[in-house]
C-alpha cells in the first residue's frame, strides 16, 4: 500500500477500487471530485526517476519490473493522482517480441530494419502472454501496491506504431507511412492487423494481471484526414479497443491535432476520449457528448504563473461538468522541463474544486 | 518574360496579370480553371535548386537579389503554376536587419541571443526599406521576367516568428514562448508589436516592388488554443495584414493544426484562408464561406500512385466549387522528397479540370 496515494485509496479508509473517482467518471458516474492524472506523468519531469533511470537505457527500464513499479509509483507518491498510468514505451511489446529496436535519447525510437513489405510484416512475431511475463510481473507488483487507485494500462494504437516501423524511426510529415497506406493497401493491411494484434495482446496482458481501464495512444492519428482516418485507421483501432473492451475495463482514446476525429475516434470503441490542448473542451463534449472525456490543460501553462495556471484549470473543469463524464488531464505529455511542484498545486487544486 | 510561365502568361496572348486565374479567385471572381500553386514549390525538391545552392547559406541565397530571382523563377518554368512564391524564409528580415541568427541544414532557425526581456525587444531594430534593397531588387527582377504570372510575397506571421526568437530556434511544445506569453504580458505585447511592423515592412516592400498579393505564414499558430489566439496572436497578425491590405492586394493567411482557428484566422484581415490538409476543405468552406479557400491536398499524396492522388485532387476542386473562390495548392509545404514530376502532372490536372 503506498502511503501517499491520492484521494481514491483505501488510506483514508473510505473508497473502493471500482469507487474511486476515476473509474466512477470514466463510466459516466457522477463524482465528489474531478479524478486528475497526467500523460507522461511518470518519466523525464521527475528527479526521482532521472536518479532511477541513470545509466539504465529506456528500454531495459520497461522491462525490468522492480524498475517500473517504482517508476509507475513514483508520480502517485508524489503528487496524489486519482490514477497510476503504466511505465512503457509504446514501441515496448515490439521490442519485446524480438523486433530490432532502441529508443535513442533526444531522438525516439529507431527501428533497425524499417518494414516495407508483406514479408517484413510476416517477419513480425504476435505477442502472447509469453512474451511477456515481466509486464505481466511489473503490473500485478503495481496493483498491489496501489490498493483502491486504479492502474491505467497502455499501448500503442495501430497507426502511430505502424508510422515508427514504417519511417524506421519519428517523422515529421509520414511520407513513408502513407506512400505505404496509399500505395500498397495490402501491405497496409497486413501491418495494421499485425500490430492490432499486438496492441491488443499487451492491453490483455496488463488487464489480467490488474489494471483497471486502458489508455490507447493514437498520438500521431491527427496526421491523417477524416476521410483517411476511416478507412485506413479506424477499423485497426477499433479491433484493439473491441478486445480490451470484451474484458470489462473503460477504454480511453487519445490523439493530438485530433480536433476533426474525435467523434471518429470515440466511435471506434472508447469509453473516454481524450482530447488535445487546442481543441477547447466544451467543443469536444459537443462532438462525443453520449461519452466521458480526458483533458485539456495546455502543458506549456505549468510554465505560466500559479494562478493563471489554475485559472484555466477551474475553467476546464467548469466546462467538464457538460460531459457524460470528465478526467482532468493535460492536453498531451508532461513537459520534461516541468516543475513538480506546480503538478503538484494543479492535482490539489482540482482534487479540491467544488463541484456543486 | 518566362517562356514556360503557366496558363496565366502573357504568352498565350490572352490574359493579363490583373486576369490571371490566381489573382481572380482570391478576389472571389469566376474563373476558367481553378489557379495552382504550392506551398515550398522553390526550394529543396528541385535538382536545379539544389544545384543552384551548393556552396551557398540557406540565407545568404536569399539576401542575393540574382539567386532569389533565379529560385523563385524556376517552379514556374518547371510546373507552369499560377502563380510564383517569393523565395524566402520567415527569419530572413530579422537576418536582415541585423538579429544574429542562421539557419542550420536539418535543424532550422538558430537565435544566437534568445529574446526573452523587454530589453532584448528593445534591441531589435526596425525594418525600412533601407534595410532591404536586395528584397527589393530580387522583386522586381521577377515581377519583370513573369509577366503576367503574379508573384506571392512572404512573410512569417508574428507568433511563429517569435517562437523562434523566444525558444532560440525550432520546438516541440513552444515552452518558453508560452511561458513568456502567460508569465509577461508586457514583454509579449512589446515583442509581438516589434515583429508585426517587421513583417508588415517586409510585405510593404514586396507589394511596392511588384507583388500582386501576400501570404502571412503563421505555421505554428495552431499550437495555441483559440481563446490564446484571440488574446495573443490575433492582433498582431491583423495589423500585418491590415497593412498590406491597405495597399489593395489579396492577402492569404495559413497555418496548420488550424481546424479550429480558421474563422479567426480569416477575421483578422484575410482575403484567402489556407486550409492545411487534415481539415476537410467542405469543412472549412462552412467556417470561412464569406472569403476564398486555398489547399488542401495532404503534401504526402504526391508518394501515392498518380492516380490515387489525382483522385483526392479532383474531390478537392469539386469540394473547392462551394467557396467564394478556390485556390489549388498542397495542405502544407511540398515535401523535400517530392518527385518533381508529381508536382508536374498534379499542375496540369488542376489546370484542365472542366469547372463546369
Amino acid at each position: 500500500m503506498c502511503e501517499h496515494a491520492g484521494p481514491g485509496a483505501t488510506i483514508r479508509g473510505v473508497t473502493t477500487l471500482a469507487d474511486s473517482a476515476f473509474l466512477k467518471a470514466a463510466r459516466g458516474e457522477a463524482v465528489s471530485h474531478t479524478p486528475v492524472w497526467f500523460m507522461r506523468q511518470a518519466g523525464r519531469s521527475l528527479p526521482e526517476y532521472l536518479k532511477l533511470r541513470e545509466g539504465v537505457a529506456m528500454l531495459d527500464s520497461c522491462l525490468d519490473p522492480d524498475l517500473t513499479t517504482e517508476i509507475t509509483l513514483q508520480p502517485v507518491r508524489r503528487y496524489g493522482v486519482d490514477a497510476a498510468i503504466f511505465y512503457s514505451d509504446i514501441v515496448l511489446p515490439l521490442k519485446a517480441i524480438g523486433v530490432d529496436l532502441d529508443i535513442k535519447p533526444g531522438v525516439g525510437p529507431v527501428i533497425a530494419q524499417p518494414v516495407r513489405t508483406l514479408a517484413d510484416v510476416a517477419a513480425i512475431p504476435d505477442l502472447t502472454p509469453d512474451s511477456v511475463p515481466m509486464i505481466t510481473q511489473a503490473v500485478e507488483q503495481i496493483v498491489a501496491e496501489l490498493g483502491s487507485t486504479p492502474l491505467i494500462g497502455f499501448a500503442g494504437a495501430p497507426f502511430t506504431v505502424a508510422s515508427y516501423l514504417v519511417e524506421g524511426g519519428p517523422s515529421k510529415d509520414y511520407a513513408r507511412t502513407k506512400a505505404l497506406m496509399f500505395g500498397a493497401p495490402d501491405v497496409w493491411e497486413a501491418l495494421m492487423q499485425k500490430i492490432a494484434g499486438i496492441s491488443a495482446g499487451f492491453l490483455e496482458v496488463q488487464i489480467a494481471a490488474g489494471a483497471s481501464a486502458v489508455q490507447l495512444f493514437d498520438s500521431w492519428a491527427g496526421a491523417v484526414t477524416p476521410a483517411d482516418y476511416e478507412q485506413y485507421v479506424a477499423p485497426y483501432s477499433a479491433l484493439v479497443l473491441d478486445r480490451a473492451g470484451a474484458l470489462g475495463v473503460p477504454r480511453i482514446h487519445f490523439g493530438v491535432n485530433s480536433s476533426l476525429l474525435l467523434r471518429q475516434m470515440g466511435d471506434v470503441g472508447a469509453d473516454v476520449v481524450g482530447v488535445d490542448w487546442r481543441t477547447p473542451l466544451d467543443w469536444a463534449i459537443g462532438q462525443v457528448g453520449h461519452r466521458a472525456v480526458q483533458g485539456n490543460l495546455d502543458p506549456a501553462l505549468v510554465f505560466a504563473p500559479t494562478e493563471v495556471m489554475l485559472d484555466r484549470a477551474a475553467a476546464i473543469i467548469d466546462a467538464g461538468r457538460m460531459a457524460k463524464g470528465h478526467i482532468f488531464n493535460l492536453g498531451h505529455g508532461v513537459i520534461p522541463s516541468t516543475d513538480p511542484d506546480q503538478l503538484k498545486r494543479l492535482t490539489e487544486f482540482v482534487q479540491s474544486y467544488p463541484l456543486d
